[in-house]
């Protein structure tokens, strides 16, 4: 269907590593360069604001995201681009969602629900260390969807649930006040490759091994190095399928550099020789990107431009719907 | 001070009666009218969606509680004049001030904490019957509130704990971003007159004895009727101090009116000619009033014209205090 709408969401976080953008960034770039849908991407910088109370940091952040995903190829021509608090209407809408949703259904959101648990383990009141804005959070996220009727939201597992409440927010709206809201479902990539680290675990910026997507490229190449491998004499044939530079290296290589490296890890390669060639592939699809990425953070006000366009896009699609909603609760005559 | 700034809030309730407008609209008005400070004075029409979720009912409550005050005497050109649901930087305020807001603080609040402890000694879970917006509601108060600077918020006793959780979030902003919100400070008339309903209870529509505003004059009259008295005989004197129809009768006469009634008690006025005095003086105090609350009822469109002229008012003075406050928590460069 040419007109379904894709609406997803992106947190600021702190640096973006490879594994962001193999397992999130380059899929969801995928779906917007590919498909016939409306795209609609927007940074959550408001909801950043629920763990981010540094104003810097908070300001870097956003415009680094936004940057981020202009610079590995987001089209602002082909995706509806903006920044979530430069839509006053979602927030709005959030009011008025609020009301309709029983307390009982936050109470039972798995990221309020953890924390609260944890308290109770150590002893202290549930309600230790969290905010509002955290524990409300589902109905603002349940309004960024809701307020483009979108059709698809793509996620990640652990963001499964608040597509699943943003749904039953719609269906109680839409009983109450007759047939308002699409119902939105979720996509999930049950396939999503698990980038290794460094140390072999998952690339998590948890775990403190991450190769960050934007640094200079002799940081690039030192961190590569530091990539974990076994003793194995450089001469003696590797196994491919269980080489974390391997499985790295397929990610940014075309198929026929694949299967040459392949055929090296066949007939023995050293894991300095390997980790060389992983880094020439990494530096080489990301050097124009990088350059792009340092270009817009350097003068962010073309960050600025192109977000208050996407806005301004998104904006009239929000504003019609907002009002069809306050016709229906009664505001308007 | 000249440019202190008066808030008041203005919840869409059911049918206005003599109560409301003797202990609340009089000592507004009176406010409004003679001091020196910038009023403002606001439709809380989106605070009513935590309770009516009914489009008619919310759509008539929001016109007449606004046509009542108009009625009474507002002047929208001394007071700004606007509906909540018009001022969308209230509901972004409100998002960026729960992410500073601790979730126990919202536990204390005493509206949400009466409903969460009944449902307890019933056996119920305790978040029965609470919806999302009654929980977060002292949040958008703040929000209400800070947006525009505001030095008093008259109130109710029943609100005290709501301003004091506006100036306690006040705080908390201020101590992370520096210096932004006045500190609200509410102001609660102790001497609030207690009108007797039909029944001589306090008049309350939860005590179903209430004499409406605006009834066309006959109904009035039958309700005056139905005011509850003794038996004493009608030639016997009577004492104006315990009777109700007296003490209702003070508010909307003249003194020398007050003075003359006085004396006709002490000697001796039948029950059914005091109420016929009442009547006539609630009947002539009330003609106008009523005539122009009629008025501005069949044409809703007069009052929306008035509602929106305060919003452009009220939006001038929150727009730039909420970009300050985007600027102060890293929004912008």
């Amino acid at each position: 269907m040419s007109n379904e709408i894709v609406l997803t969401g992106i947190k600021p976080t702190g640096k973006v590593h490879l594994g962001n953008y193999i397992g999130a960034i380059k899929p969801a770039l995928q779906i917007a360069g590919t498909s016939d849908c409306t795209s609609l991407y927007f940074i959550a910088d408001y909801h950043g604001l629920t763990f981010i109370q540094d104003r810097d940091e908070f300001n870097t952040l956003s415009y680094s995201i936004a940057a981020t995903w202009l610079a590995l190829g987001l089209d602002p021509d082909r995706v509806i681009f903006y920044r979530q608090s430069d839509v006053p209407e979602i927030f709005e809408l959030s009011w008025i969602l609020s009301c309709l949703t029983s307390k009982g259904l936050m109470n039972r959101a798995h990221a309020y629900k953890s924390i609260h648990d944890k308290n109770e383990q150590l002893g202290l009141d549930s309600d230790t260390g969290v905010n509002m804005g955290l524990y409300t959070y589902p109905i603002l996220m349940a309004a960024d969807i809701l307020l483009f009727q979108s059709d698809k939201v793509p996620v990640g597992k652990d963001q499964i649930q608040h597509v699943e409440i943003a749904r039953d927010i719609a269906e109680g709206f839409n009983r109450i006040y007759g047939d308002t809201f699409k119902l939105p479902d979720y996509i999930v990539d049950e396939k999503t490759a698990v980038i290794p680290g460094l140390d072999g675990r998952k690339m998590s910026k948890s775990y403190n091994n991450t190769i960050p997507l934007f640094e200079p490229a002799e940081h690039l190449k030192k961190l590569i190095n530091k990539i974990k491998t076994d003793s194995t004499p450089p001469q003696a044939p590797k196994n491919p399928d269980t080489s974390n530079i391997y499985l790295l290296y397929k990610e940014f290589a075309t198929p026929a550099q694949v299967q040459d490296f392949r055929n090296k890890y066949l007939n023995g390669i050293s894991w300095g020789d390997a980790k060389q060639e992983l880094f020439q592939v990494v530096n080489a699809y990301l050097e124009e990107p990088r350059k792009k990425y340092n270009k817009l953070m350097v003068a962010p006000v073309q960050i600025d431009d192109i977000l208050n366009e996407g806005a301004r896009k998104a904006r009239a699609i929000a504003a019609p719907l907002l009002k069809k909603v306050k016709l229906k609760i009664g505001r308007y005559n």
